[in-house]
């Protein structure tokens, strides 16, 4: 079980407040790290480690709104790959602005864990000039560019067209992420592409998921 | 419209075959290309190229039998980026082998059109030693284990559960090739692979699709 790179960007230190609550920890790569999301069932008492893990145990526990509809959680799964490549090529752009926005204890960790991560310290991650412009061009024609093609293969306003999935969660959290982290200027950069339709995407999930 | 690695290897010199028969070219990379496969439809009169758009033209002309169960043609246009990602780590492998199936005119134009491809004469695609252990390790545990992970989401023999689709098509296509171009012990190699998993569905996919 991997954990989506918006994961790796949005937990600051998790192995202090999971351990006290008695969650599993993670694999990655070999070893053991305890991440966030964790979830804590208060109907059932169960204690998950793990976005993917969390949307499986929800659709299992509350089959009446399927985030993954019959037959697709297979596909979902590889759906989650190939956004998690993507998302890749322009990562530490991401993780910059993220740590960017987080207290100093916080931003402190933060960092030295990404460093670690991707071999490079935090100046060289994504200055100014052919590195950001490469993980912009990655962002809006790999990425997004990728998304769209997904998007326009049915009819419909979903991934699956008429039917809302995991798979439109997964794109609109990135875009969240986005939102939340990047500067003004740069969301609004975001926000425009493609007529705008990431933006209404996110206001859409934001619906079908009742967080507005 | 990308091509799937798999027709990069399995096309000799298409240029004059599809060019003769008028159908259109392909784009790569912004240059124009003539790819196969084409399909010459009997009953439409239609020309289509790439494999993409054939198995969307033959879904929606012969609907009894969907390559695209309802709502999955985006799931599985992210799941088709997926793999082909993941057979990247391992290509130059595979069109070595391709390469040294073909008779000696299309050994050349093939060997050239993919030296120019990566970047790289062909001595260097995939010599024994670590480059090659590189490679089967990107396509034992990077592209087959990640195939396992989408296959065991759900119950059933197919990606998606009971319900056939395309994503097991380009899951059997690419062992299919492997198998023609790979020497006996490496397609043995394979076919052991989890138990043997790739070489049965293979062979479900061949039934199902009455290729036997």
């Amino acid at each position: 079980m991997t954990s989506s790179p918006s994961s790796l960007a949005t937990v600051a230190h998790p192995t202090l407040q999971s351990q006290e609550i008695g969650a599993s920890p993670n694999k990655r790569d070999g070893s053991t790290v305890y991440t966030l999301p964790v979830l804590s069932g208060p109907n059932t008492g169960a204690l998950i480690t793990d976005s993917w893990a969390i949307a499986v145990y929800l659709d299992e526990t509350y089959p009446e709104k399927p985030a993954f509809p019959k037959g697709s959680r297979g596909l979902i799964r590889s759906f989650d790959s190939a956004v998690g490549a993507l998302l890749r090529a322009s990562l530490e752009f991401s993780l910059l602005r993220s740590s960017q926005i987080l207290n100093e204890r916080s931003k402190k960790f933060f960092i030295n864990a990404r460093e670690a991560f991707l071999g490079e310290k935090v100046d060289k991650w994504s200055p100014e000039g052919p590195k950001r412009n490469a993980h912009w061009e990655a962002l809006e024609q790999k990425y997004y560019g990728s998304a769209k093609i997904w998007y326009e293969e049915i009819e419909g306003k979903w991934v699956m067209g008429d039917t809302f999935s995991y798979a439109d969660i997964i794109i609109a959290a990135n875009s969240f992420w986005f939102k939340k982290v990047c500067r003004d200027d740069e969301w609004k950069r975001i926000a425009s592409l493609h007529d705008g339709r990431w933006n209404k995407l996110l206001a859409e999930v934001e619906k079908e998921c009742n967080l507005v």
